[in-house]
């Protein structure tokens, strides 16, 4: 797809997956041109990606898979590679969107910034595990980092109204989830089936998950610690059930700026990889005529208490948010599994975060992934 | 009042009315510089603030009420005019904040501007009778106008977050005014004490009565034309009851961006003479937990018809929108001294836009002074 356009060149990481679906989506719609591609097994899909999108580079995480592909792609002058930040490393391309999912995305993350791109982020384990290192990279590298959550995104655009020195807090906004307003009694008896039922956001099952228990809010929170440089306390979580207000900022003269729009990730997508330029896509405009109304409450953090843990593992410091990230997806692959309840997973991640109080004193990565591994050691024992 | 502020220095003109007070309100408190003051005729106020103050000139736009200021000034070595554009042109001052009532607050910012200062306008009629030759002459002296309006501040600010290229409309917010979802049989009925009774934002009567009538919103509508050099069809007034949302900005994504807060006009005046900074005042923030909902509709243009009447005379250019202007000072005239219906400001106000229709190629500020007269004269025939 050779193109004349001014948009920038991007190499998309994940790409079989729901985000990177999406990038290439804008891609198309932008005629952006992708320079290369990463997955992680699925080869029949992204031969069809490699064949439409015409990349310098692909990339599949797993050996095997890499291999079928280079067959695959024999007659194309592709290049194939077993390694993402290999691929990243030698291949040009202006931004890299990493939406791969899990902590794999966390190297990818390091080497683009490394590599002087621009990186648009939907991995979130890059800031949840090492967020301090990941920011370290990126002001190395003079490289800002693009969110493509949409809270992020939000809070990111809304920066652009004020000077970064006046910014009093950011307040982040929250659907609540489908279990807003329940106790904790009525929680423990919720089924995966329930959990997974009509998110507001079409999204993957274990951020589905998450976003039920509010441990995605409170890695949130983790994140908008490192991307804009504030503390937990100037980070307010407020439930707005209509997501339409995405996240807001609040500066010293108590002005509010916000960022609303339809709840659909494609435009976050399409932000992170048109930046600075805001082109016009598929996603419709708000109607003000039958909106109705917008409603805004506090979190319930007693009841959902991976919130505030995530405010305390962010607080400590170290690999603390490493460990909360690890216990939970090992609990919430049990949940999943019909193994745990949804109230146990989060008594598995505050159990583990609590029995692991000198993580916060580790600084390298080798030390983040030792606590890491830890994690999912204590977090996996009881379950079963 | 000598200060080591690095905020820039200000003159206030229409110093004793609202928002000249609440502009020396912000001056205190910030330690801001006033070097120049103005006023129509409180010779009184205008010794005292004077006296506080320690400006380097004052202006009476009354003859006798500067020679009596001159009087009572004499022990102070401060300068008094009887003529604003002059002491704005001989006095120093980094922004004039012109907050004058009225069509005499138009020479006045062409004064400001021709000189060099920054404005912070709050006088409507500067942009509503003459806004092309205001926006020329800002143009041409490379100044910006920071908007005094909340509507107009929170579309400035929520310009900041994207490029001007990108912006697709202006969502202009409205109260709805006390009189929201009444018929045009209701409102025949309505009296002055009625209107002037509870607005959301403390006003002077006039404007309490054009926000009632939604003119001051149709005057908003001319005011973003000229200011953010958009048509109207790319404005769309949303009625927002709470008056929290204070205007909004849609970009080309869809993506919209808008300015939130505590309806106090303080935070617009701080914000216009402090910019590019934002200052802690004495306005709290909202507090999130006690907002409850905001609301959306449509107006009724169908009942409020002087709202479509501004942007027919927008549209129509030249002095058509002068001639709205000066049949509603009438109008609203009248009806204060309960002489007019309502809805008689209404019927006034469109008669004479109707039989003034070569009004839209007058060009000059002479043509445009000329229209206005005979819009005046024409408003009041019918009036008793």
């Amino acid at each position: 797809m050779t193109t004349t356009t001014s948009l920038p060149s991007m190499m998309v990481l994940g790409a079989t997956g729901s985000v990177g679906l999406q990038a290439l989506d804008v891609a198309r719609e932008q005629s952006m041109r992708v320079t290369a591609l990463s997955a992680n097994r699925s080869v029949g899909e992204m031969e069809a990606l490699a064949r439409e999108f015409k990349p310098l580079a692909c990339a599949m995480a797993d050996a095997a898979a890499a291999a079928d592909l280079r067959l695959r792609l024999a007659d194309t002058g592709i290049r194939v590679y077993d390694d993402v930040c290999t691929m990243i490393a030698e291949t040009e391309g202006e931004i890299v969107l990493n939406s791969i999912v899990g902590r794999a995305g966390l190297e990818p993350t390091l080497t683009a910034l490394r590599t002087g791109r621009r990186l648009a982020l939907a991995n979130k384990e890059s800031l949840v595990v090492a967020g301090d290192i990941v920011m370290a990279a990126a002001r190395e590298a003079g490289q800002i980092i693009l969110p493509v959550d949409s809270e992020h995104s939000a809070i990111f655009q809304s920066l652009g109204a004020g000077r970064r020195e006046d910014l009093k807090k950011i307040l982040l906004t929250a659907s609540g989830g489908p279990f807003f307003g329940r106790t904790r009694e009525e929680l423990s008896q919720i089924t995966v089936a329930q959990t997974l039922a009509h998110p507001t956001w079409k999204m993957g099952a274990k951020i589905t998950v998450d976003s039920a228990t509010l441990m995605n809010k409170g890695f949130e929170v983790i994140e908008a610690v490192h991307l804009f440089g504030v503390t937990t306390e100037q980070i307010e979580v407020v439930v707005h059930r209509e997501s339409i207000i995405h996240s807001m900022v609040e500066y010293n003269d108590n002005s509010i700026i916000a960022q609303l729009g339809v709840p659909d990730m494609r435009t976050c997508v399409r932000y992170a990889v048109t930046y600075p330029a805001r082109v016009a896509g598929d996603v419709g405009a708000i109607d003000w005529r039958t909106l109705g109304s917008l409603t805004f409450y506090a979190p319930d953090m007693d009841t959902f208490t991976l919130l505030p843990l995530a405010t305390h593992c962010i607080d400590r410091g170290g690999a603390m948010p490493a460990v909360l990230n690890a216990a939970n997806e090992v609990a919430v692959a049990a949940f999943l599994d019909e193994r745990l309840s949804f109230t146990g997973i989060m008594d598995t991640v505050a159990a583990t975060v609590a029995a692991m109080p000198d993580a916060a004193s580790c600084r390298s990565l080798d030390e983040i992934a030792e606590a890491d591994r830890t994690a999912r050691r204590i977090a996996g024992e009881p379950i079963r």
